[in-house]
């Protein structure tokens, strides 16, 4: 099946209308009519070339949110009109202990949803930027949202994924002060989603622009990071802290504001390495630097049942799939809130 | 009351035989004679003020073991004649949540067995270089060992629960694969330790010819860290990392063989910055890099009573006070198996 796409031939060329291949639905596959794609910043570092291997022409998109149109003979999960979502991941080795785990995102094998190994043509997998894709149904996500809320999850798929998993596993929730580093597509998530698990949440951004904003996402407490005296109120109040910043920054101001047995958690990784932490802030209370990526199928299942439960969506921008040229442009500017969402109506324009 | 001790009145002059006021004790203390005392890396470098805010004159020593020879009106926990050691701490706060947690080690008022705050003579605390010390019973441990074996015990003392504490917290045992780098005072405790608590224990050592040492210490694979191929066949296989070495070095090549959710802890701090680690490996696994410092009371007495009970002792070459700055010397050159223990009976000599 031949359907429309935006991706890029190359890394230093700009994303273009494409005509791409979907194979045809297998036993266990379920075929998706995207409606909506996220636009996430690891799609600008992927089809830009800027991480190593990026095969062309790439066709990025990872959060992705559509209808079932069509099911294999042994699908069982899903049926034909089911609103569903496809994240960061299209398959895996189903069989290591990472996936007996349901942490199919830490396989060896994980394959990413494009610029990731198949048999299918081109040889690699194309994302989310498309009109449709065929899926294994075990990385097939239930959205039991409302269908007017659907380009609102898109994001979900993996910006509230990547902060709900580290939420979960260092059990954010009452009783429990959280950090969140960042407000942005990850962190605007991390926010309500820490809110709505019970946490004290304590937001930090470089911006004191952003204040308001982090209030109405559900900060009860917004630091301004280059505020040394707000900093240092915070020391060792934390619980847990969950980074979103990618850019080299400095840890040690971060990690002093935990407490005993606090965790910061980093969930991006800088193209430079940040500074080295100092050691003796992680043995004066045994605190810890750990790092998250994305996260599994059945923590992506629960976190969208979770996100439907208590009627949180991502804040997003809906942009047109040739928008998405000057929407990198304005991601980089950090022009955005928080996410843009591609209609995958206009890709057939 | 007035005792020998050993210690330096400047940085940069050697230690000496010095006399020293020990307080009588209160109502909670307990009066200590002193038989044994271990040299810890942290004396040299405290007493030749490498470390910011050293007092003098320095009595170094936080690895004591002796007998009671007096308590205070009010002391239920030890009697004159008891088998007693104290190792890095001899107070703090009492009320905080680490001190309620038995993790006295990371209260904010911890006082360190020398060059810690006191009301006592010279205004700071004089460690276990010395004939006898007077100490809080909150902060003295029962010694169960049997009287010959008192100067092995004596690094159990930091040594000892420095690698106990995060053998415990990361839960080291049975079907769990816990690797040790360096074997050194610290290391050679872990590797004793983690092996009699059931783990499959590696040890990792810049040196081939330390693996017959480690192998009898009780390393089940003893892996010479500069040989890439022995590394990359450890890749991956990792639960628990305890890292012992001080001196700034590649954490990265650690923090690859952690499996997922595999920490690396830190006891040590390096007085320069360990090259900046790479989120990515983090990231990929969930792997954490943490610190862990000493150990608290309750823990250091299970830590006792389980070495009393599993005949684990430290290896100790035994040395003369007026020996002590030979000592220093010769553990910078790395030439000690694996501890020096000072014979408190030549402190008069």
């Amino acid at each position: 099946m031949t359907v429309k796409a935006y991706g890029a031939h190359a890394g230093d060329r700009p994303l273009e209308s494409l005509d791409i291949t979907r194979r045809a639905p297998g036993p266990h596959d379920v075929q998706i009519e995207i409606a909506f794609c996220g636009v996430c910043h690891s799609d600008l570092h992927q089809v830009r070339g800027e991480w190593a291997g990026t095969l062309y022409p790439c066709v990025p998109g990872h959060e992705i949110v559509g209808t079932v149109s069509a099911v294999g003979a042994h699908v069982s999960r899903h049926k034909v009109g089911d609103l569903v979502g496809v994240g960061c991941m299209v398959d895996s080795c189903q069989g290591c202990a990472d996936c007996e785990a349901g942490l199919e995102n830490y396989c060896d094998h994980m394959v990413g949803t494009y610029n990731g190994p198949t048999r299918d043509a081109p040889g690699h997998t194309l994302g989310g930027y498309s009109e449709s894709i065929v899926v294994h149904e075990r990385y097939v996500l239930r959205v039991s949202h409302a269908r007017e809320q659907l380009a609102s999850v898109a994001p979900l798929l993996c910006a509230g994924i990547t902060t709900w998993s580290p939420l979960r596993h260092w059990q954010a929730g009452p009783g429990k002060a959280v950090g969140i580093v960042g407000i942005g597509g990850l962190g605007h998530m991390g926010i309500k989603l820490a809110r709505a698990l019970g946490a004290h949440v304590v937001a930090f951004t470089t911006s004191e622009s952003k204040r308001q904003d982090a209030e109405a996402l559900g900060a009860h407490e917004v630091v301004v990071s280059r505020d040394p005296a707000a900093m240092a109120a915070q020391a060792k109040r934390l619980d847990l802290i969950v980074n979103t910043v990618a850019a080299p920054h400095d840890l040690d101001a971060y990690l002093n504001l935990l407490k005993r047995d606090g965790t910061m958690v980093l969930v991006g990784a800088p193209s430079t390495p940040h500074p080295s932490p100092q050691v003796f802030n992680l043995i004066m209370k045994r605190r810890a630097l750990a790092g998250s990526m994305i996260g599994g199928i059945p923590e992506t299942q629960e976190m969208l049942d979770f996100c439907a439960e208590h009627g949180i969506v991502a804040d997003i921008e809906m942009i047109r799939a040739d928008e998405i040229n000057a929407a990198y442009e304005r991601m980089l500017a950090g022009d955005v809130k928080y996410r843009f969402v591609i209609d995958s109506a206009t890709l057939a324009a």
